[in-house]
């Protein structure tokens, strides 16, 4: 029986309220041998009450060894196995930013990027032109048409932008027209089998018209697309868990995959953590489930700027409060992989997580939240997959399991 | 998708350095009561130095409570799942000793044993003659001819050889002739399928020449055939993890198993983990990987020896720095399973497990390489064949799953 099957049999109605709060990339390491993590250089009383009264632990967001990206490790965190359950890149951007993507229909992420007068990429991003530059881009792109299947183009953020095509025939398995480096030409799409083909085509006359709308542009002259994907088809996170979910997040991707999933897309302005935690309080009764998501942990990772992660962390902790007398049942922190400021990216080392349950949570001897202590913690070393069952199970929805 | 699979995805190219240093039956067990296991009762300064540094665990070889064999534990090791990819004990012993067991073949190992007048095994392992008066028996054996098959067989160690047949439809379902016991004959080869009826004929045909070859012997005046098995097929190392695999060890089982999975053997004269080490240092540009077995961790636990067992772990820890001399990326210290000589027997402990990065490996609260101290380390309890996938990521050889 697969895990869902048994979620599925063994899930019941209650009236308590879960949160799983995800700092995004939150995991880290000691800039210094023998130093402290971000996590663990951050002042954070809030969150040590809770690691005090609740269980930590590790998480391992895909398979040991395996650095996950964000869709993949969000789908973890979600209980789905993301190497059962792949989804496309493209699926992934173009459902963020609001882009239906339905069976058939073939999504892809695109960039735009500069080439020289040989047509050779110079910069892959162009310029990193900021989202005001990018959509009248964008919107030319939308006056393309190609007979036969119609092409909507939306604006991501800077540089990247989203396509969907929609026709009949459409299949999704082509390459990426992104070489991945400069002084060579952006590829053509081609496609990896022979259904694939006619896709393939009808992208490789987009691309040629829009190269002609982009050439005047002092920046964005070219584009590459990548992730060619289609809707995956998950089982649905409501209907699997019984739980009416919410989604508070401010990035596209993270929307994206939170909507897959079938969780409800909260509108809301702001992106602080207090502008999310009061967004949580003013929807508090319509849902059963919270995932709000923390992003700036992650880029401030990316950037390697150790201290500007430990802020941002403190922040998390400083707002805390505020989330925390709504009186939830069960509040998970953890993060969805680690970015350690130290690597500048994403990594496979195992993510600090925190359970916290006033009922129900088996206190360990931990009493702070950071990566040390959650290696000796009491929920041990664990799938980031096996969270959504514990949180279930802390909020008393779920039956017992055979007589 | 199949953990080889994601592998052989995510791997890329780089000129880093991994070893993987396996004491064979490490883990142990206290003597007394709330006393030092052996590796905690070693000194072993530099490996206490790498604990400090890296991130310690617990190994389980292939199942909780299952106790592994030498070559299923070290196909776990190298990252197969040892429930998944069996081989027979008859093709890592032939293999071991350069003999080659190809698609078709089938290899048994065998034991001389002593027989009383009528028949029945008085000694199961012919008074452990030595391998200098083993050889010449051996040779014996050569001689033997059977229509239809060709029967090679080659001298191990002691009263221990191993045979491989080939011929036209030979399949390897065949029951051990060893009784396991003295004061009963040995069995005669019973095929276990219809397949494997002609090929357990030709064993028996052979079996009966073998005896008259052998009546005039003081000692090994009978032989039991056991592990009748034929080329697993193993998905290969190299292939999977993308790295130039090179195995360090003296004995024929271990290299046999590393030989299966598509490593090359390194010949060398010597067997002290210093000479095996230097093996390291005047092929270190030749290899990604290098797996380094020390056997007599082992030996010293199955003998009861706990201080003989303590001393050999200590001339590894002595030898040591001319290993880490060499800058290895990443190193991983564990055992293939537990020995501990308060048993004298391998057992289905965890198996304590260092892994040192000096660039990535996240530090734990552990100071000492030792079974409380990886208990309570940062990696947690892990499969066995998880190491692998981990050495990968710290070495820095694999590209993000998903975006």
């Amino acid at each position: 029986m697969h895990d869902f099957e048994l979620m599925r049999s063994l899930h019941k109605k209650n009236d308590t309220k879960i949160v799983l709060l995800v700092m995004d990339g939150l995991g880290g390491l000691p800039i210094e041998p023998g130093g402290p993590t971000e996590l663990e250089a951050a002042n954070t009383p809030n969150l040590d009450r809770m690691a005090a009264a609740g269980t930590l632990g590790q998480t391992i967001p895909v398979r040991r060894g395996i650095t996950p990206g964000s869709g993949p490790a969000h789908l973890g965190l979600f209980g789905y196995d993301p190497v059962e359950f792949e989804v496309g890149r493209g699926v992934l951007e173009a459902t963020g930013i609001g882009m239906t993507v339905s069976k058939g229909h073939v999504a892809v992420r695109g960039n735009f990027c500069t080439v020289d007068a040989e047509g050779k990429i110079i910069d892959r991003r162009a310029g990193r032109i900021p989202s005001d530059e990018a959509i009248p881009i964008v919107n030319k792109l939308q006056e393309i048409e190609i007979e036969g299947v119609d092409v909507d183009v939306r604006p991501v953020r800077e540089y990247r932008f989203a396509a969907v095509m929609s026709g009949k025939g459409l299949s999704a398995n082509i390459e990426d027209t992104d070489p991945q480096q400069t002084g060579v030409a952006p590829l053509p799409a081609r496609a990896l089998d022979s259904e694939s083909e006619a896709c393939a085509g009808y992208f490789n006359q987009w691309i040629t018209a829009a190269r002609e709308k982009l050439q005047s542009q002092p920046k964005a002259n070219a584009l590459t697309l990548r992730g060619f994907s289609t809707d995956p088809g998950l089982p649905q996170f409501p209907e699997i868990f019984g739980l009416r979910a919410g989604c508070i997040a401010v990035y596209p991707m993270y929307r994206g995959v939170s909507k897959l999933v079938g969780m409800e897309l909260i509108e809301f302005e702001g992106e602080t953590p207090e502008q999310e935690f009061r967004v949580a309080s003013q929807r508090w009764n319509d849902y059963d489930f919270f995932f709000i998501h923390i992003k700036k942990t992650d880029s401030k990772g990316e950037d390697g700027n150790f201290e500007g992660k430990v802020k941002i962390i403190e922040s998390v902790d400083a707002a805390l409060p505020q989330l925390m007398d709504l009186n939830p049942d069960v509040v998970v922190v953890t993060g969805d992989h680690s970015t350690p400021a130290r690597l500048r990216s994403h990594s496979w080392h195992p993510v600090p997580a925190l359970l916290w349950a006033p009922e129900t949570a088996r206190a360990d001897a931990e009493k702070t939240f950071g990566e040390r202590a959650c290696g000796r913690g009491g929920l041990g070393t664990i799938p980031a997959t096996t969270l959504m069952p514990l949180m279930m199970a802390h909020a008393n929805r779920l039956d017992k399991f055979g007589a």
